[in-house]
């Protein structure tokens, strides 16, 4: 049985009048012309008895409703707040221009004009909200992810929808102009043995048992793409584009690592027959290292991209100038380039922060060394340096040094009489039995009293994404912005990070699936670097680089790509002879490998992460707030409330069950 | 160690001559240029020992290259087919247009040109191919759908993929243009309790099981979204969009239904603020059907959307012709609108092909029955009719009766001798004592000499998507049309149907999830048609339509939506009291339940598949065809070979294992 609201605040069901306009659209030109209006109620308040103002807000806007009629206003001051209304009326220019109203920063006032009130139809009644959006401060996070769809009354986060909105779509215009088409791989892909980050889909399709003369079927698996290289390379293959990209949804099972999601959004392209080489074929040596303390020439000879791929590069560049200009307003200049080993070793980090001139370098490179020193340490046969880095007396005092000090890491604090003594007083420059007798007159270099000399041991040849100065630079650059000590620059800094070692043995996010062997760095299909070849063939497997670029913007990679391996006898070569995949793993690869047999164009892409990229442009803290319905820390929804538990019989289709209890 | 390739036709590694031009580019003003083109060796000839003649095809085009260097030719004659190469030469206008070259029809031949080679690099030499684009006729399916990438080299299949790119942008260019914002909802969902055509995504999450002091952990589900409905409802509930939209990917475990993939792409669009009835709120009674017949009557009175939702209606119209326009520079006529009941009575399906008027009528339409008659047929008291069809003498020659006959239809072949006797030869009609004395002057009606009449029993309130003549009516056509005996206009014929039953028993696929209750006839959330607000709350059920609308295209659902329910309190009644649902599966609604209650505006939209469009664009017969990399009627990936088995250390970490071997 139907029972009626015991409010009596029905809504409205049956014909009403069209809305005419946003409230966006009212302007002082529409005076006097009357209008029909829908939107939520935003505030209410009595002047007198014959005169009440409410506030009205829709999606685009919010303007003040004038009421002198009141039985009209008595309707509207008994509808609760955040109810759906109709309101007919007649617009009017206002005198003064309105005061910013209740309604927060991004939401625009209609402030020419208000609207005087001649009918108001009650659409949809609102029960007491939990909390608020004009008072968004009072409610708790959990609260507000509970009920996502209040929250996102907040103005600030609609804008950051709609500015994701706008920023897909530029990507979308800018590569279809460059010719690019938008092709759709699959979401359901193949899962891979060790299931590694993947998630698994079961199907209803068993096979089976490989358990000989057992006739029982297994269940079957789907996984969703992690993202689509294999497909793409396919694609780009087969020859029926040059130019691909797609803004695909991909999923990662990622075990709660900070600001990251199990679903996100990557802009994805990939383009035929691009180059293999830089233009003169050179490449930039890690052994001329020694006088890169000299900003010049980090600023000049070192911007060289010394590898193929100049087309990605050329395109990538277009779409970040374009999005930049469109939504920021703002003309880039230069992207700057940087070998890998130089990011390592002059901050520490292969997405290094270049907005400020705080150096991680290894000791090699102290200005005050001696000539005798310098040997020294050139010689020292261990495969370990030190690195080392100054933190001047003016940021110093801003440091709580609790926070900043761990084991991996020394500070000494100079002082008029260690200014060329402080290496006695670290057991990692103790042991070289260092002089110092230099002048230390090369730029930038050399310490003063006040200041603080940080040093950590680290590999000589860098590996993995950051030593242990790198990052305490991006901790103590943090502390000093947050303290107001600093100030970085608005203009952003775009850099690409090339030449990245082409194998590692030191991602622990691959040793379980490397097993110790040697793993890409990045993926197993990166070419390497055209001067490496050689070595590759010859397996001097630790000196070969790849043809990756990694996109870092003020310290955070928002994309990177590569170009790939065309030539399947050497991707074979590289998946049985380097990484030492057994043969039905290579197996697993099959397809892509047949397709490079078939006639495939060199070719290389890239991928950019869209949430990433769009918090950036928003200001936002975490990618959450870039996203309509995000998923908690931990993988779960706080709207849908997944995951959760499905019925036997459902899991019996598939051919699974609960693991028994034991 | 590195083995190279054993016939010598390494790949070139390091620097190459950039390209030039794609071969589209090229034409006769680049007379004399010198270029450089990337792409795959189609076609090899020897003219004579001096002139050797190949074809270049890349993604855009082909051209043909004239070689006179005896070196390069060897080179050239020596590379397998479909081998990638880079090739230097100079551009030459050709006296005579070229004449179609091997390549098929929809890959253009650069025919002003010819390329007079200069030099030639080997970037890929091919291995034999298990077959050729040129010549795919050889193929099987199975081999093609194995080797994908190869089947893409297909210039028809390639033209697909790129027009359903340029779809895609004029769709979102359209509505980003009508001030829609895209907005990605998750497609990590939650599960339903009873798992219905869903996929589910197994997470490491584990909960505490439900079984009192059971201490053990029960494995966590997400499910994918069969589609964004429940998000984009609570996204205009938010307000922060009233213009909602999203090219999206959607899931559904279909079992392997005819043309259906597992995942497939959904052009998703909601809107706040749409009306809620008809313009003047008047609808269309389904007892006023007697003059059906009379096709202007059809034409004229009956083209009326009398429902809410016009302002969807209106995009999603300008949408398809803005489609419809850029594509196929065809200028859409309007849409027509017609009632659900009279799609079943007139053409016994929901969607109807339109393009041919051959009407499936229930016997009281029948243009000879006398008025005594028509009584007998209005006043008999069955839930029962007869529904009649006639196929005229010009078409009954080409139809192979066995292939259409069937146990639930009749098929009485008319003769001079039974023309006005007819009735007596079929047990549907005999029990009805008809005397058929009417004069058949109806437009259109009675039947000739030669003719065939068919006749099923169906419903007398039509429920379902067809009746038994409707399914044969759809069968004969096809036949018709493949015998060439009749041809269907070219002109698209656009069809709203409206004015669904809300409620049906009559769908079995829904029929395990309703137990024998009323089930919704599309989904729970849309709205009732305001004429029948007052049937659906006094509990008349059978009565109520609702405000969902099909878009029919030439006998092909493309998509479909409604106005929703943004009454919290009529929801929970439809959901309680109409589909008896159990508290735990309302609570389930829960947060939509909510966001109805905190304000959420009335509400509508649409979802248009993407797939369907373009495959009917491409003139495509099947939507694997306008798809990269589909997967079988199965649900298989014949590339990535998805499904498969994944290790029991795997399912371990979800909680999960295979079921015991019994």
């Amino acid at each position: 049985i139907y029972r009626p609201r015991e409010d009596g605040l029905e809504p409205h069901h049956g014909h009403r009048p069209p809305l005419t306009h946003e409230i966006a659209q009212l302007s002082a030109t529409l005076e006097g012309q009357s209008v029909s209006l829908g939107g939520w109620i935003f505030s209410q308040r009595r002047a007198s008895a014959s005169l009440h103002f409410f506030t009205l807000r829709d999606t685009s806007a919010s303007v003040q409703l004038v009421c002198k009629d009141s039985e009209i206003s008595q309707k509207l001051m008994d509808f609760p707040l955040e109810s759906v209304v109709s309101i007919q009326g007649i617009v009017r220019a206002r005198k003064q221009k309105a005061k910013a109203g209740p309604s927060s920063a991004t939401l625009s006032t209609a402030d020419e004009v208000e609207v005087e009130v001649t009918g108001c139809i009650l659409l949809n009644a609102a029960d007491p909200l939990p909390f608020y959006a004009s008072r968004q401060e009072m409610a708790s996070e959990e609260i507000r992810a509970e009920h996502r769809y209040l929250d996102l009354r907040r103005s600030e986060l609609a804008a950051n929808l709609k500015l994701r909105s706008k920023v897909a779509h530029i990507i979308r215009c800018h590569l279809h102009d460059q010719k690019f088409d938008e092709v759709e791989t699959p979401v359901l892909l193949n899962s891979s043995p060790e299931g590694a980050r993947e998630f698994v889909v079961p199907t209803r399709t068993l096979k089976p048992s490989q358990i000989p003369n057992d006739t029982s079927l297994q269940p079957t698996f789907y996984a969703l793409q992690q993202s689509p290289q294999q497909p793409k390379q396919l694609l780009i293959a087969s020859g029926a584009t040059s130019r691909y990209f797609q803004i695909a949804r991909c999923f990662r099972d990622e075990d709660g690592r900070k600001d990251r999601q199990p679903e996100f959004t990557q802009v994805d392209l990939e383009m035929g027959f691009v180059e293999g080489t830089g233009e003169q074929g050179e490449s930039w040596e890690c052994s001329e290292f020694r006088t890169l303390l000299i900003r010049e020439r980090l600023g000049n000879e070192l911007d060289t991209w010394s590898m193929g791929g100049q087309q990605v590069k050329q395109v990538v560049e277009g779409l970040i100038r374009k999005i930049w200009k469109e939504i920021k307003g703002i003309e880039l200049g230069e992207f700057r380039c940087m070998p890998y080993q130089v990011a390592m070793d002059v901050y520490g980090s292969d997405k290094p922060d270049t907005r400020f001139e705080m150096f991680t370098l290894p000791l090699g490179y102290y200005p005050d060394l001696s000539d005798a020193d310098l040997d020294k340490v050139l010689l020292d046969q261990s495969q370990y340096t030190v690195e080392w880095m100054i933190t001047r007396s003016e940021h110093a005092k801003y440091l709580n040094m609790d926070d900043l000090r761990n084991d991996h890491v020394q500070a000494i604090h100079i002082r008029e009489d260690n200014v060329k003594s402080w290496h006695t007083e670290s057991p990692f420059t103790q042991k070289l039995g260092l002089t110092m007798t230099g002048d230390g007159a090369v730029t930038g270099g050399g310490v003063q009293p006040g200041d603080i000399i940080w040093l950590a041991q680290r590999k000589k040849v860098a590996e993995g994404g950051w030593t242990q100065l790198g990052r305490l630079r991006v901790q103590m650059l943090d502390e000093l912005v947050r303290q107001g000590a600093l100030k970085l620059s608005d203009q952003p800094n775009f850099l690409w990070i090339t030449q990245f070692p082409l194998f590692t043995r030191a991602d622990e996010d691959k040793a379980f699936l490397s097993k110790g062997r040697w793993a890409s760095t990045h993926h197993p299909f990166t070419a390497p670097m055209f001067e490496d070849l050689e070595d590759l063939k010859g397996g001097n497997v630790e000196k070969v680089r790849g043809q990756h670029y990694d996109l870092v913007l003020d310290g955070q990679e928002i994309g990177g790509g590569s170009v790939r391996i065309h030539d399947a006898n050497l991707q074979e070569y590289v998946m049985r002879d380097v990484l030492k995949l057994e043969q039905d793993e290579i197996a697993r690869f099959s397809h892509l490998l047949q397709a490079l047999r078939f006639g495939a164009p060199p070719h290389g892409g890239m991928a950019l992460g869209l949430d990433r990229l769009v918090a950036i442009l928003c200001g936002a803290k975490s990618i959450r707030e870039v996203i309509a319905f995000p998923k908690t820390q931990a993988g779960s929804d706080p709207v849908f409330k997944s995951p959760s538990v499905v019925a036997a019989d459902v899991l019996r289709d598939y051919g699974l069950e609960s693991r028994k209890r034991s």
